[in-house]
């Protein structure tokens, strides 16, 4: 049975953590707002689940808790941000940041960004658009764990896309997506539950579509979107490649197997052609295109035309992108964020570790 | 058994045919240089078998054969092109090439176009931009055959990406796909061999899975990219809404059910809240983020890397996006287009309604 915590109590305890590695006041603040953001949308994996092992890549020296995040090239639309080895949950709004600077300025603004660490959840990112009329587009790169169309290697990450769009009197379209079949996230829940994953999702290590959850573990490899060729997995391949290619080649990030790993034990790649992980931001001022007030009355009656849509029977509803996860942050900020035994004793460990307590 | 007809012979008799429509003559070759891409590179729903569709679009008054297309909104990295209701074919590249002058001024240019028509395949645009070492996107929303996860209703078309990408020794990568599991042209040639689809493609109009590859005939709907919820489906679904949003909410054309239909005897949708139809192009200079040449050398060593991979056994090889088109172009450039005879047949159609000659 999982424990709820309150947001407050957990936003308290992260930013002590981040402090006690050394992160600046601000700094603990932004990556414990973007690291709490996934948990109140639940999106647990890549929550406060996540903490220890940001502490630990701090421990073995792969993230720099007190990183000069800098502009290091740059025309009136784009730019490249050097994370420093910085907490990817800082470097990140930094960098959005920069987008959306640009944006204001020419209408739109893009950035890549090197040498940064795992940034939590690519919505929240895209999300920070939103509130200055902009679309707002986030993705990342991550460790190999996917095999393109018709190979046995690893070679991307589960790459994820957001894209957040405002509107008028509709909540915003917020897409936030891996470019496989499943994230990884899923297959560790029917691990835990000790469940066999649907077809499509796995392949082992000579490249046999699998049921097994625990494929990866054995050399296996998640699938792009699409699953198989006759499904369009090539089309995935492709989004997890664009994403790769904007996310480190435009940057300087390390791409495709050399893109550093989240656990620190797991040894770095040999050879490394970039620096650290990469992300891609873009921003688009809407009354870059036409005037705000024109595009939000259209995207209201786009959402409404979808979301009254008829549905197939005993589906309950046709979503927008955004409803499931506004409606779990509004149960959370309520009621609190459950959290699963392993998770809260992972919490218990950090406290014991850094002396300080979970609070109320 | 198809017939092969070489390229100069069908670009001469396409280029007379959209002449005897009214197209001027650069027009006439613009529009005939897009169509044809797609035959060469084995698209054969896209090419020449469009041919006699795009004229009974003109018969029918839903084309614009002398639009004057033109910049209607923009800042310095964006614009609005307003096509006149001219041929996709011809507004297409207009609008590529203010995406790409932007992004000479100020690094990326990012264009919506609205009251343009059926453009052919998306790549051939994204592909203008490799000539300037720009990344560049296409993409278009299309009338609606797909339903959105959970729904029995048809919303979205198959809306396709297109991204090219330059490398320096290697061929540049050029991904261009629908964003469903399977493009209508696939159900198309199932249909004419009366075979089944795999599942995941279609759903009856109750939107129950299907392999009838005539299901749409029936009042079903292709899938998105994914086929069902287990599989993803709600990511083609966030894919194919994101193309029709920045082709028609940014712009101001048709969207969603509201998009005009491509066959001339298709009723046009009622209380359209648009323009036309949309699309959307992008241009990156990739030295607005980098140098050119450190950018190329990393996505050569991209490429080889993933071309290298290892095969699944019985697979000959990992493909790059790309060169499955660029070798049948190799061939049909030097051996010809073959046409099945219900295209032949309609091109001969054509020629005599015209009063032409198909040629040598």
């Amino acid at each position: 049975m999982p424990k709820n915590y309150s947001y407050d109590q957990l936003f308290s305890f992260s930013k002590n953590i981040f402090s006690k590695i050394g992160c600046s006041d601000t700094d603990a603040e932004i990556a414990t707002t973007v690291l709490l953001s996934a948990d109140v949308r639940g999106v647990d994996s890549h929550g406060v689940a996540r903490l220890s092992g940001y502490v630990r890549l701090w421990e073995v020296k792969r993230i720099n808790a007190t990183p000069r995040i800098e502009i290091v090239y740059e025309t009136p639309s784009t730019a490249v941000v050097n994370g420093d080895a910085g907490l990817g949950l800082v470097v990140a709004p930094y960098a959005m940041q920069v987008a959306i600077d640009k944006a204001k300025q020419v209408g739109t603004g893009w950035v890549s960004v090197k040498n940064s660490n795992h940034f939590g959840i690519a919505g929240i990112h895209a999300i920070m658009a939103l509130e200055h009329d902009m679309i707002g587009i986030a993705m990342t790169n991550a460790s190999a764990l996917v095999a393109p169309t018709f190979s046995v290697e690893r070679l991307l990450g589960t790459n994820p896309i957001a894209v957040a769009i405002p509107a008028g009197k509709e909540p915003a379209f917020v897409a936030d997506f891996a470019t496989t079949t499943a994230a990884n996230g899923k297959l560790e829940i029917l691990q835990r539950k000790n469940l066999q994953a649907p077809g499509g999702w796995v392949q082992t290590k000579e490249g046999i579509s699998s049921t097994d959850a625990n494929e990866i573990k054995k050399g296996g490899a998640l699938l792009p979107l699409g699953g198989d060729k006759e499904h369009g997995s090539h089309k995935g391949y492709a989004l997890g490649a664009i994403v790769d290619i904007f996310s480190a080649v435009l940057s300087g990030a390390n791409y495709g197997p050399w893109v550093p790993p989240f656990p620190s034990y797991v040894p770095m790649p040999e050879n490394m052609p970039g620096e650290g992980i990469g992300h891609f931001f873009g921003a688009m001022r809407v009354d870059a295109f036409r005037p705000a007030e024109e595009f939000k009355n259209n995207m209201d009656n786009w959402i409404q035309r979808f979301r009254s849509s008829k549905t197939i029977e005993g589906e309950e509803r046709v979503y927008i992108h955004g409803d499931i996860e506004r409606e779990i942050t509004e149960v959370r900020m309520k009621h609190g964020i459950p959290l699963i035994k392993p998770v809260e004793d992972d919490l218990i460990q950090l406290a014991n570790k850094f002396n300080i307590s979970i609070g109320e």
